[in-house]
């Protein structure tokens, strides 16, 4: 798509006018967001908010939770080789660096270049705000082995130990063609408008060397990500996410989120990995149940968010409370299933988004929640934690997983560089 | 849902941490957006932006183009009678008067009630602020006749003759399942959470009365409704409604929105006539075309807008200049067929949405514009514009009509009352 690095990065900055000032030409654009980065003190609802797409992390991941998702899950043309898929990834890392500091994905923008050509970006970012954007790419476990078990790109012996594939939880009802993926890109933003811009361009740079597997937009996010965002609602009217691993706290980042050279995968160092559900809520069935029914579900009071042990919703729940000789929280409650206490400390980074298309033949709406988690090792966090979900969990009569997905996310790449690129060396 | 009017009023104000100061208990919500409502002076973007449900117009249509869309369509069951009907509006009127004013729509809320009984309200939208929702509600052709001519409610009678029939458009490719329907909500706000948390809600209230028959979301209007705000992008990169109806232009909008009685319905006067269709963009091709090409299409420039007869967005299209003997701007241009010039003075107040919900089973994003448009007399406006462009508009390549739909949206319940009690009178 680009000639060269230098002669883009001259290119114009389409978002300029609500831009940061002092963006200093062919350098990064990190203005307002960059003490967010770095401590996460930003509201997420700054338009003008940008992050870094270089580092030694991704962006994404512990980036306070942006309010829109658009995810998407490529497979690798049958016709792409190794240098294909590398030129592939470089190109999509050029463009995620160009689109996150908020500018347009090709050198002309969609307007400067000439009229016989067609316009490097599509254009319908155009004049938007860099709004908080975010892309962050993951390998699947069939980019390493194909279904035929072919070493297609030469990476087979480079597959990390934890990107295992996911077993086979109960009630699972997964639907392949919206599951799995060779790679995945998940775009974050706080305008869908700039995320779905993303989606689309970075899907159309990859035209011939990749198509979309499936897609999947989102809103209001489901989880916060930092000690400075409120802690938001899913379409239960829950508070979901009280528990969650927040940016702020270094030591659980640490444990729980990012993967580590002494872990075996040494290109992994600095990544982490993601597993998406698509959990379709049954909201009718859902809202016919009593007050007092779905706070025994989650646990939790439905106002504030308090474990039913009492006290605020930041209040530890305290499992071994009764009330007339009964647990107060009961132990099949979905915050009892899911606390680390029982899944030996296992903690999740989660990340999910509301999703709402429409409605069925039978006139309910098709809700529910795109999951999506960051962690270390699913070996010891998300699997054994949904294994224990999947068995016993009160929930699950309200819900139906309709899609999954894992994917290895490697650490950032070095401004020039691409992201995966240790996987090559 | 509610067993009386006052009752239901003394019922918290789930919003108010983030509502507007010195709100009267058991009236009306009316705040920040007071101005707003009289003048369109305000930003979309307020979150505490609240406007009426009750006046003399419904809100939601000259009201300033929110960001978010949550539109359906209901079928009335086949064993709701005429008193149904009107305890069903009754019922919608006031949950929508309670939700646009940033209130639950149970005298409970989600968590005030006993314990034995579902919460009255879902509760995703608690602590939510209003976020400018506005609720709009319509009435189809079949609400007056039904398919076998059967006038179930006696109101057969008093059909608007402007209420007519869609025709066929060239290159109609309609699904009947996701067209039409007896009643239409549309719900605007700048939070898509909240424009989902109020159809929910309605959809709920109207169990065993009415069920959702197909439901569109959407996000970036596609069209300023005011001369306050910027005009935004479409999918294909352009500034898409520049010479939209816009709420300061009184005799516009009163020559090409409000329904008067002297046309002939008297139960219709202040009240406008919807036309929705789902136009599904064919991106990709789009995406190959040459910027030359696409401009050519829309008759503007892709960066500023302007016409391609020269100046700046806001200039007058010049039809008759010419470039090297031929047309400036094509006259199968987009905006060229569109223009009221060629339609008889015929404008359109329009209220559009860009959807995109995932892609199709080839890769290709499944996008494009839900196309609203408000408007006294589609027999004069919509129709022979449609004719126009369905029959010669260049971007039909572009775009498939796979939705349609016609209502007519009665004025303004007065406080107490309910939209479309005109209708029974």
């Amino acid at each position: 798509m680009r000639e060269n690095d230098e002669h883009s990065r001259r290119g114009l900055s389409r978002r300029g006018l609500f831009g940061v000032a002092g963006l200093a030409a062919g350098g990064l654009a990190v203005g307002g967001a960059a003490g967010a980065a770095a401590g996460a003190t930003l509201a997420s609802t700054d338009a003008n908010a940008r992050y870094p797409f270089y580092g030694a992390h991704q962006s994404g991941i512990v980036t306070p939770a942006q309010d829109r998702l658009h995810f998407a899950a490529f497979d690798i043309a049958a016709s792409c080789d190794r240098a294909g898929l590398i030129s592939l990834l470089t190109d999509w890392s050029d463009a995620a660096a160009r689109m996150t500091a908020g500018e347009d994905v090709g050198q002309d923008g969609a307007t400067g270049g000439p009229l016989q050509a067609p316009p490097e970006d599509t254009g319908e970012a155009l004049g938007l705000p860099a709004s908080a954007l975010t892309i962050t790419i993951g390998f699947g476990p069939s980019l390493f082995t194909d279904a035929d078990g072919a070493d297609r790109f030469g990476i087979a012996d480079r597959r990390p130990s934890a990107l295992v594939d996911l077993p086979h939880f109960s009630g699972d009802i997964l639907d392949p063609a919206i599951s799995g993926g060779d790679v995945c890109i998940q775009a974050c933003a706080d305008d869908p408008q700039v995320a779905v811009h993303a989606i689309r361009n970075l899907s159309r740079i990859a035209f011939g060397r990749a198509a979309l597997r499936w897609s999947q937009l989102g809103f209001g996010r489901t989880s916060s990500t930092s000690t400075s965002q409120q802690t938001p609602r899913n379409l239960f009217g829950f508070k979901d996410g009280t528990a969650n691993v927040k940016a702020e706290n270094g030591d659980d980042v640490q444990t729980a989120v990012w993967a580590d050279a002494a872990d075996g995968t040494e290109w992994m160092a600095g990544g982490s990995y993601l597993v998406t559900r698509k959990i379709r809520m049954i909201i009718e069935t859902w809202d016919r149940a009593s007050l007092g029914e779905q706070q025994r579900i989650i646990g939790r009071t439905k106002g504030e968010g308090a474990p039913l042990s009492g006290g605020t919703e930041f209040t530890e729940p305290d499992f071994d409370r009764t009330v007339d000789g009964a647990p107060a929280i009961d132990p099949h409650s979905h915050v009892h299933l899911a606390h680390p206490s029982v899944n030996e400390k296992a903690m999740l980074l989660r990340r999910g988004y509301n999703y709402v298309e429409g409605n069925d033949e039978l006139g309910r709406l098709n809700a529910g929640l795109f999951f999506m988690a960051y962690q270390r090792d699913p070996r010891r966090q998300f699997i054994p934690i949904q294994r224990r979900l999947a068995a016993n969990d009160l929930m699950n009569e309200y819900v139906r997983h309709v899609s999954s997905a894992i994917f290895a996310v490697p650490p950032g790449a070095a401004e020039g560089g691409f992201v995966g690129s240790g996987l090559f060396g």
